[in-house]
């Protein structure tokens, strides 16, 4: 069985708290085995109840006290969770490949991160609560520069830190239209004298909040407070009944997959959606011009729809042809998950983006961006908060331990192997699956038959993955999933998929 | 002199790292001193440099690297800070008013807090990042019950949690859109064969994304996302250039202090501006019709503005009345510092708010709500993180201490004297303040003349206050603050309107 091979192992057992795990460590040989960070244990998911099971499904009525739970899938002991394992509220071991929703680049209870967290100067920063937009921690420059800027994106000097992903997008598209105006003006601020300008804002009113607009695409999701999810376009039920910004919305490409036996083709497509863009950015000029160009590198959310390399070199020309700031937002394809730690450094652009967003992974929200959309007055961009700073502690050592132990390598081969992985499955249920794709560990693939139910049966069995889009599954597996991890996740969906009517 | 009196005190000292505080405490006995938990030490500022001092002015040159700093007042030492008194880059020992822009309850480095930073609960939750809206962690319902639901507002059952101020508004924004329409329709979705209403929205467009408003008050800040950013009126720099929601603008009422001496006056400018609430609700009803009211109890930012609790209930009466929800924002009033755990409740309501928002000294965003507002269907309202849970052990710790050490009653009683001193100095400096107000320790006073250099000279004498609106000075002391600091800010107060030309 290609999908679990059962030799050449070396079994052990280490305990967390008072759960056993009962382990298995890939390679060939004992000393191979040996060798193995400790967080890259590998263990058969043990599943002993229906997920949710009765512990969760309690909990479930103490929140509806409080809470809609209908978005609630089961409840997590993070206590005894470890790497790749997710154990939840009745004891089910169950193997990660969704990571809180692609939240955590280094799977549970790192042990470094676990001593990070008690260290002074996170604590100082957990306890004292800075209001980081006017009272700066004294060693916020130093921990910037030993984190987010050591991961800067090239030709982005410029890094803001927010809550989350959604505010990180809000204020970037703030960025674009702070740009948009001083550039079209050919100066920062009106002249003080003009009233009009200042008294408008106020109020919301043209001329000082002038209509302009941001341009996303069908299938992108940029977050959920009001702008951002005016550039959302995925699921209904996220978006029916709420007010919109009336904003430009371009097709994104709909790529036949493998990507390479459909290049033709596919390049006809893009050059079609590209075709949109520039159309929409001309007609929308008149009526709220287009500030910047809001994009996902994989729509994480809206299906793992892939563009071509191509296709965002040519995007990012359209954006400079016209003169608006081009956003890519990198929330869930960020943190080396795709092989290198930005997604867009695979696209060779001659020019690099305006802004580049993030969150999830990092632990921090925020955005890089370049000079050319840095704001020059106090004031234009910012809240009390600006994220949380003690975040900035895990994301530094993280940095460290992604680049000690490789892990954009391991992303880029175990990723490889998952990619290949889904293939071949597709090759024995070709009725069922389809479109296997991914970019290292970002990976995906289509459901013939219900993807929910898919989805459910693999969670039942010790798999957790994720939906994305109407009928994809999606792979969001921590840095330090290994090829053994792939065979475990591939076994169970093998036995979904030849078990279960979908 | 009646700012800072001298006699009845016991000196002594105690150390922070290397840092020697010399401290006095208040009290006419030894006895009395000793009795008085150590994060009320006093003692008086000192400040060796001018602020920004060099050490500061570095800094600044460090973050100009990779950020505009040009908001920044001075980098803190958060290390060696203590209850009220925060120690900035420069070792300068400031008695903090404004406690990182109202966000910080118990001051600075609360030794109960500090050990609680460093609990397994919290720290579980620290290192693991949870996707709260779907895998939520076990402990998480308890947690709640014993933090947020001990302080909920009377009548709102229901709690969510968000990142920050400003996605706490957005989102009880978007709670007050989906019950509106699921009200004007009847029930909760539109039937699943409307095709119509779940593809407009998608695409931004009417009937899936309807027209509908929030109606707020000129004078208001909500938040600065875009939406959030629609319902804030009040300096333009946080404003222009920015695209915004057309929604309707309310005047506030602009009242004359001290209250109790213009009650007929200030009754009339009130029903001046509830009957434009009242026209304008009407008036949109055409246009974008109104789903609801959002309004600061106090406008914190704006201005100090209060209004009188009959102006709060007779508004709350005109939400009920056209059946628009009624949205309280005690995102920098909550949390004990008007004397009570929610300003709202000084107003008598006969129907209590159908959401209450809030963040800053709570440590997490989130709102509270009524099952009128609640929504019935999945992935109406959440994000991946909903806030960081590992703040709620730390708010947790919070309550209990205010209810032990009885801060509810110090605000009220400390914040009393902070207003009859300001009244006092008023009295003294008859040309240059004006308009003494306050509840509890949320308090302000107007300037004639130039309201930031009192600020700045302020700060320069070792005292850090606010600026709110175009000419007030507030204060937002921590819940520890006492009647000796309060002594020690007039003293300083004084001094600069005595010695500088303003």
């Amino acid at each position: 069985n290609v999908f679990f091979h059962k030799t050449n192992r070396f079994y052990c057992h280490f305990q967390i708290k008072n759960l056993i795990f009962h382990t298995t460590f890939p390679g060939s040989t004992f000393e191979q085995a040996k060798s193995h960070p400790r967080d890259v244990a590998v263990l058969s998911p043990e599943v002993k109840t229906p997920i949710p099971g009765p512990k969760s499904k309690e909990l479930m009525g103490h929140v509806q006290n409080f809470q809609n739970t209908k978005a609630l899938s089961f409840f997590c002991d993070f206590e005894r969770s470890k790497a790749n394992y997710l154990v939840d509220a009745d004891e089910n071991i169950i193997l990660d490949c969704f990571q809180q929703i692609s939240s955590m680049p280094l799977g549970y209870n790192n042990t470094e991160l676990i001593a990070v967290g008690k260290q002074d100067n996170l604590q100082n920063l957990l306890i004292n609560r800075p209001a980081m937009v006017t009272f700066a921690d004294m060693n916020f420059p130093r921990l910037v520069h030993d984190s987010l800027l050591r991961v800067a994106p090239e030709g982005l000097s410029n890094v803001i830190t927010m809550g989350c992903g959604s505010c990180a997008n809000e204020n970037a598209y703030k960025a674009a239209f702070l740009w948009y105006m001083r550039d079209r003006r050919g100066y920062e601020l009106p002249p003080a004298e003009d009233d009009e300008a200042y008294s408008s804002c106020v109020m919301n009113q043209v001329p000082g909040s002038p209509k302009l607009s941001m341009l996303s695409f069908e299938g992108g999701l940029h977050g959920r407070t009001l702008a951002a999810l005016s550039t959302t376009h995925t699921r209904p039920l996220l978006k029916l009944d709420m007010p919109a910004f009336d904003w430009p919305i371009a097709p994104f490409p709909k790529l036949k997959y493998p990507l390479e036996e459909h290049e033709s083709e596919n390049a006809k497509e893009e050059a079609r959606c590209l075709a949109v863009v520039e159309d929409l950015i001309t007609e929308w000029s008149k009526r709220a011009p287009v500030a910047g160009i809001v994009v996902e590198p994989i729509q994480a959310e809206g299906g793992d729809n892939h563009a071509s390399d191509d296709f965002f070199r040519k995007l990012r020309k359209i954006a400079l042809k016209h003169s608006v700031a081009f956003v890519v937002d990198e929330v869930q394809t960020g943190v080396a998950i795709t092989g290198k730690w930005w997604a867009h450094e695979h696209w060779g652009l001659e020019t690099p983006p305006d802004i580049v967003t993030f969150a999830k992974k990092m632990f921090i929200g925020g955005y890089y961006f370049n000079d050319k959309v840095n704001w020059k007055t106090p004031s234009r961009i910012g809240n009390t908060w600006m994220g949380d700073p003690a975040k900035l502690h895990l994301l530094k050592k993280t940095i460290e331990i992604v680049k000690e132990q490789r892990l954009k390598d391991n992303a880029q081969h175990t990723g490889n192997y998952l990619t290949e992985s889904l293939k071949s499955l597709e090759n024995i249920h070709s009725t069922a699956l389809e479109g296997s794709r991914g970019r290292g560990l970002f990976c995906a693939v289509d459901v013939n038959g219900s993807r929910d139910k898919v989805v459910k049966e693999m969670l039942q069995r010790g798999v957790l993955v994720g939906a994305s889009g109407p009928n994809s599954i999606r792979f969001r597996p921590s840095l330090i999933f290994t090829p053994t991890h792939v065979d475990i996740a591939m076994d169970r969906l093998d036995q979904v998929l030849t078990s279960v009517k979908i």
